[in-house]
């Protein structure tokens, strides 16, 4: 079967995914500034047998590679990002960054590694391929707005049937691997409050409006909107990440910037929470007579992963001979957003986990400067998604 | 002279005073409730050769009684209140109340006291008076409105010229008297606040509007009106002495009532503080989506002690030959409010204070339960509105 | 089948468990004191082949009847409760309370009516039974600590193999029943803060210690708990039902008392809540230096259903021929907390709905005055149960 | 009489006063690196005939000088402060900073303009003179902990029986003189306050310590200070004029600073400020778990004029031919702080007001870019200070 002619092809291809994982780890770059990690992934298909390979991508640097199955059938997606973070890496590893203050801090240079390789080998079985595999290499996971944004509007799931994505996963046992079905990962907004008081001498308060009591007062209030409004059987998360009031011991801040993230797992509890911030934002206007500007955008919609193929996908992989994987588990939902929704918001599709736990067992979280996953884990992913796409692509009747 | 024979008549009457005071402070009555009070001082006058006794004067039992002397000159009004409080007596004293949870705590019996005897004794010399002395036996000093507004609305105060008043203080020392000229005792404003969500189950709070948590966050915000919008040189109290949200433990509470107690020292800080209370509560509908209930009223005034009466009052009371008195002094402000500040809103005047700490130095505070005055006192106010009287009458044209 | 001639005689006696829950809602008693109610509970069984009736269960008014069947078995409990709630009914029905002010706004009266029918029905037929029948006439389920703690303390779950128990709900559609394997309904914690400050006068707050603005500060600090400290996939509420800061305006407060309802769906969670209120309680005394008092206490765990049993009532309710069953649902977990849950600490079992929205769709919650249930839904409850009891037995090897 | 020889004398050089003011005001210096304007007040007295000239007095760029009258007296010093302020000018005087970013906003230029002119002439009556006068040009007093205390500390103030200072008021009318005896100006503290929670994924609040709740938390708090725990009828500000908790907007913020500014009048209102700073602090740590480094610093105290000396200023004042001067007022006392009370710590003397508001009628407040004073109130600076000098002088035994 194909699925076992690409598993044991894939297999002798590890170390080669684990050279291209190490060379993209030491040269990290910013989200929507990954120049050099574009070309590297477009140069690497100079000699591979793909039917296509796009280039700038939705006006930012993604790469659209697409296979043709000699045999008629459906299209599947598949995905792997490849920006950086702006962290200073700490790692000590030999193939730390060389860019002073960037680092691939959540394996997106493994996610971009074994996709190459596993594109490779696709297109080098093409002849026993049904139907048609679009590679999306995705930058700007990191930062809102986030790159698939753009590479939707730019046609790149026209006539896609599903679309599949893998994160490994640092706190995740390697050798396991986690799915969910319906909402799976939170969605995400964003907002910006600036508090407009007037300032004066510390000495005389009356002749001023203290900005930092009225955004203190603010960042008391808005705690009650998920102690108070959201139901406790819901999730919701809002932190003020930023509370700019930078000035003088003894001058009265005239001005206060404060910055917000909200977490939901609901379109619903995503318009209570904006809405009891817009209302909190009157109220602190009404109550300590200062000037509020607030911009509010929802960002990373909810994560949605469809019942029908998640089904399929777990179906792939339990039967798929890989093994390298001890466990295939259920998981609850997961905090961090992920712009692959905006994918899901637009056809159906199943975005899963690889345990990527270093095999010292001591996990540093993702977006960590000594974050590290266990390099095994990426022939995992490349199986674990060969196994998928083989068995989409046998199901297909085009 | 006149004020030392007034003196000295008043000397030999001392013991009256202090068995008046006695009976006074063992029948306490309620303000606005103060019959037998009322009935205790008409008939007082009975034999006394006043020229008149007006009873139920402004509609309560305000008794007002006018001694003319036989010479032209000045009408001096001075005022004595007689209501009691609602608190248990814990004196131990022999002639402590019989009227079980009303007390006379505040030395009012002591004020009714000396006044009786002052006024029989001017009257005694109405033949070498001149003027007019009219002396105001007022009710319900201690509960809004109190009782001078509706007794100056009937006219008590037509044809004053001055009006003079005292205090006895439990906490100032018996023979020493205070004043002070200008502001010296804060006004008060009083509110009210219903703050009304909706009530529900504790588990669900995300389907009723929490009155507890609203109120309390404006409890927390009203804070900054005392510190930030008013000029820290300027006195001013904000006091949530109510806070009714009693309920159970697992429902929450639809609505909650509040209550404050306002003081400022003027009417300038006065109009700040009502003004920042009603924003706050237009914040807090806004904030919290409540529907708020504000009742403000601003009752007892400033005291405003007139600079040239209280320079009168002063050398009239230095000139005296009271033996009692060991000292004159300056007092700063005084905390509490006073009706008496509705009369000199209408006619200058002083109003000012005889220590009357008791001789053990343990002195208890107006309103306590074990409150209790030195009677030695008494005799001291006695003989210093005595001459504040002749002095303002000899200096009198008319 | 013995399921069906259950069914068919329970038919048969539909009206009558009408009537008795009729008598039972004009006539309730509050927890705790349900001695009237006891006693029409063992009376109905006088004439019932039942093998034992034991009154006074634990001290308190249970009523617990045993039914031995004619072949060795397990034992299976089977609860239903019967107290009443302290509200003023405004149903308007012709068998409304009669004791003023006392409510069967919970449905215990249907429970207890089709209880018993279903009792006899049982006995009727004990001779085709295997194993043991208990059947737990409980008082109390509303007050805490409840009234099932105090009957396992006496033994009523010796020997049981499993519980059951259902819950009629106003707001599911009659002729759903719903059931949830695992957590499913919250447990309730309890707590109680006494604020000890120092009381004065309202226009020198430094000489006082102001315990309302201490509590205020509390109860904004405190939301903080769910908003911050509870991982926000779990489910947790804390609400102040009770501000108790009742006083005279123009009095600062000396004491201030709160109470709280605490719900969580684990252990874990409510351990997290418990030491952050503790905590918040400590931080309190110090910022405020007052004195706390703090009383707290887990009351109803969290209902948990075994899934092994819940599975086994799944499969009897939908074997079971009852017409009036329209569809057998899954749940989402249910905010209110149980005190069933105490059995299903000792004992694997089962606590399921049965849904009772009045035909007029108009369906007021629980503990509403104008609660009512759909009386079609307790001939649902009788079979429903019997179904599972048949099941139970039929499985049973004793 | 002297004094009105030197009144005359004064008259004559009045442009050049304003000369050296537009001198200085061009080239201003920060506070404690006025090496420039030093060496300008040092070059000045090299052709005076000055009994010595002390340079880099205290270890700063204090200038000292001493005249020695010819008749024996007592020691009277009297203090000009010569630095400026980090602010970007914006008046477009053509004498305008020509040190981007620097900027005399608060008349010290005038203060030092006045004074050279002065000491000069003083310097050329010393054969009239009795006793000594000290010229005190003192730097550093706009930034704590101010220039007086080095200076005082190296001896400035031996065998000083009085020192007098000026400042100029632009919210003054110019040709007005205001004083105060007793508290006049507020003391001043500062604190810096570090809360170090634990940072993390705005997701996940339960994983991380939020520092920018718990220190809005503070700030809501300490509001209370103020109003509850002063005596309304004290002078009391605390100011948070710096809350450092930028960040990103998701991620949970680790560590905020906080600064604030502490204004009373009196060393008791100071004391309980700081205690109640450091139990707030000391609660926030219980409450939310954080730790808190907190630094707390009294630094200028409340300037007290002595009013046996403010009464010979006065005196002095009144007598002098000084035909710019309309009117000698009592002023209220003032919100600012000042390092002259320093030296009013250690010796009696007196810091007066001279008016100084622009003709224009417009004034900015001290501090604020586009300050300015009416130069005329320069040479009234100088007859005044002349005139108590004389008539301490003259009044002066040794």
């Amino acid at each position: 079967m194909l699925v076992d002619e690409l598993i044991k092809k894939l297999d002798e291809k590890k170390e080669h995914i684990i050279e291209i994982r190490r060379y993209l780890h030491a040269h990290p770059e910013l989200s929507f500034q990954e120049e050099e990690t574009a070309k590297y992934i477009s140069d690497f298909y100079k000699n591979v047998p793909v039917d296509s390979v796009e280039t700038n991508f939705g006006g930012e640097r993604g790469v659209v590679v697409t296979i043709k199955g000699s045999k008629p059938g459906k299209t599947i997606a598949i995905r792997a990002d490849f920006d950086a973070l702006p962290i200073k890496e700490e790692t000590g590893l030999p193939f730390a960054s060389k860019n002073e203050g960037v680092m691939h801090a959540c394996g997106h240079d493994g996610h971009t590694a074994y996709m190459l390789v596993l594109a490779e080998t696709l297109a080098e079985y093409k002849n026993e391929l049904k139907g048609t595999i679009r590679i999306i290499h995705q930058p700007a996971e990191e930062a809102p707005p986030g790159g698939a944004i753009g590479m939707i509007k730019a046609g790149v799931l026209d006539d896609v049937d599903a679309i599949i994505g893998i994160h490994v996963m640092s706190n995740m046992k390697t050798g396991h691997i986690f799915y969910r079905s319906g909402n799976t990962q939170t969605g995400r907004s964003y907002f910006k409050l600036v508090v407009q008081g007037s300032g004066g001498h510390g000495s005389s308060p009356h002749l001023a409006n203290d900005a930092i009591v009225a955004a203190s007062s603010f960042v008391m209030n808005i705690q009650t909107i998920v102690s108070r409004r959201i139901n406790p059987f819901d999730m919701a998360s809002v932190t003020i990440g930023n509370f700019d009031g930078k000035g003088t011991f003894n001058v009265i801040k005239d001005a206060v910037t404060i910055e917000g993230d909200v977490r939901t797992m609901s379109p619903e509890t995503r318009e209570i929470v904006e809405s009891e911030v817009r209302t909190f934002t009157e109220g602190l206007e009404k109550s300590y007579k200062v000037n509020c500007n607030l911009e509010y955008k929802n960002d990373y919609p909810v994560l949605y992963n469809d019942p029908e193929v998640t089904e399929q996908v777990l179906q792939a992989l339990e039967q798929a001979p890989i093994p390298e994987v001890e466990a295939i588990l259920e998981t609850p939902p997961q905090p961090p957003s992920e712009d692959f929704a905006y994918y899901l918001e637009k056809v159906p599709g199943c975005f899963f986990y690889v345990g990527a736990q270093p095999e010292s067992g001591e996990a540093y979280p993702h977006h960590h400067p000594k974050f590290d996953i266990n390099e095994k884990s990426l022939i995992i992913c490349a199986k674990a998604m060969a196994a998928v796409v083989a068995s989409y692509c046998d199901g297909s009747e085009g």
